[in-house]
This record gives C-alpha cells, structure tokens and sequence, in this order.
C-alpha cells in the first residue's frame, strides 16, 4: 500500500463500488462489513463522505464508541469474499480470520486497512445530526491508500439484487469538462 | 417509459451510475444538471435517498423553491451530452434545448423525466437538515420509470477526473447473499 492523497478521495469513492468497511471497537477486536449505500459530499476542505450503518450493523457500536472506520475497496477477485463479509455477522465470526483477510496498520485510526484490497481510506467521524434518523454517517476522509501493484483493478458495483457490475471500459471526456479542469490534475 | 417500483429505485442508483438531475421552477422553467455525489440511504418504506446539490448550482434554488425533483440515468451513448450538460448552467441556457433533450411529463412532480434515459426517479425533498451544511438533501423517491426497448443500458460512473468507467459484465452472487433474499425478488 502506497499513500494517496485523502483530497484524492473522490477518484475512488465517485465511480460507487460496493466496499468494505473495517473499525476497531475500544476492546482491540477488528470487524468488517459490506456497504453499498454510500457518497462523496465534498470533494476537499476537507473530503466529506456520507455513509449508511445502523444500528442493525455489528460496526455501528464500534464506530459510534471510537469515531474511526477505514473504507476499503474490494475489487473483481474479491467478489466471493466481499458478499460472504456481508452475510455473517461480527458478533459471531472473527471475519478477519475466517476471510483470511490481513489487517495492516492504518496511519491515523486504529481501525486496519485491508492489504488485500485496491484502496483504503481512513475516516472520522464528522457529523452525527442524520445518525440516529437514517444511520447515515459524515466521515472525514483523513489519509488514503493504493496498492499501485495490483493486477485486478476492476471494482464491482452492486445492483441491489445480489448481482454486481463489474467496471467495463474507461473513456475519457476530460477536453469537454471545461468547468472541472480543477479536478483532473 | 414504463412504471417501475419507487420502492426498487435502490437497485437502480445502487450501482453509483452518474445521473442527470431534472427541476421545474415555480415559474415554469425546467432545468437539467449532472451529478456525481448521490446515495442511497434507505431501500424502502420509504425509499430516501441522498443527493448533493449546492447553491453552487443553478437548480438549487428550484429544488429549494418547489421541493421536488427527477433524477434520470443516461447510458453510454449519452455520455458526451451528460459531460456538456454539467459544463454549462441553466442560468444562461435552456439546456432541453440545447442537448435536444424530450420534457416527458411525470406522474407525481412538475419537474420533468428526460424521455431519452434509462430510468426517471420523481423525487420529494423528505429532510433539509444538512442542506445549509453540505448542500446535502434526503430525498424520497414517489415513482419511477424504465425504458425496457432501451437497446444501450450500460451506465456511465465518473471516476471523478472526467474519466468514465462505462459497465462491464455482471455476475451473479445472489446464491451466497442468505441474509438479502428479500431484496432479490
């Protein structure tokens, strides 16, 4: 995993692949969980994400106790375990080790990056008004990650019915956005 | 356009495609905008779902003004328009015009589908509370809309530097999703 400018975030979370979200509860133990139901809110100063986990996620504890998560994206070869994440619960499973998922040291929370995955972004929590309403969550991106290494760099996309897009093609169209030139640096 | 479930519009936004945002002023002016940063935030009773849209944008004030809104899924072959409709402002454009975009009328909202996307999501503004903060608005998704002749259906998802990843394959995963059954049917 190399560095990755936390204002750099959008690149990663805007495209909308299904990812992974790992916290560390105050007792030391790691879980993960699968999210679909996720955003981009501000591109930088500083880089804003909504997130949905409720409190009929196990994560919802740990994230509300320590106000640290580490999104993770999983990508193509991934798919079996990223699904098999989302159906087992932390309160029963160590995912960690059933996954056989390697938890790596994250640089500003104690919740781990995943080494197996494309990109890990460190997060605190910004904002908790729509928390109780909706479980929806506003993270501060605060330092990213990429593994620039890896082959399989296609992410999945979830189609809300248990099948998932995997990324086609890339076209570029960067000479029509006149007004975006910020963001393509 | 045929009728599509509002309480299935998760399984059309889930997927983080990059949409097309209609609004109809009071004073009867339709506009159009392209927007990256949007979420789900609850599947269903009812379907909410989140959206950035700032003073920064000329529907803004619309949206503020009449509490509505459609948002439309383009699919690859309307990728140069979705890239030029977000380059310029309905302040000094009608944008319909211009793109050569049909108003189809919607069922529940004044603001009106766009007849050449895939889908039409009509949307109510359901919370405001982050709005001043983020331009961050909860919105409920009333009735929705597919092209089922539709030949192209593969959506566009902005990698956020004016690059587009366009759909690829789709697997199937649903046999391991034992918890979600009841969003497969």
């Amino acid at each position: 995993m190399k560095p990755y400018p936390a204002a750099k975030a959008y690149r990663l979370l805007e495209p909308g692949p299904v990812v992974l979200v790992t916290t560390r509860a105050a007792s030391g133990r790691a879980n993960i969980m699968t999210m679909g139901f996720h955003m981009m809110v501000q591109h930088d100063s500083p880089p804003l994400i909504g997130a949905c986990i409720g409190p009929w996620d196990f994560s919802y504890a740990a994230l509300r106790e320590t106000g640290e998560c580490v999104i993770a994206i999983p990508t193509a070869d991934l798919a079996g375990t990223m699904v098999d994440i989302g159906n087992c619960s932390g309160r029963d499973v160590d995912k960690f080790a059933r996954f056989r998922l390697t938890e790596s040291p994250a640089g500003t929370v104690r919740a781990p990056l995943v080494a197996e995955c494309l990109a890990n972004i460190e997060c605190r929590v910004a904002d908790t008004a729509l928390v109780d309403a909706y479980g929806l969550w506003i993270l501060e991106a605060v330092q990213a990650w990429t593994d620039p290494d890896r082959r399989e760099r296609r992410t999945l996309h979830h189609n809300g019915d248990g099948t998932f897009t995997v990324d086609g093609k890339v076209i570029s169209l960067q000479d029509r956005m006149v007004l975006w030139k910020q963001f393509q640096d």
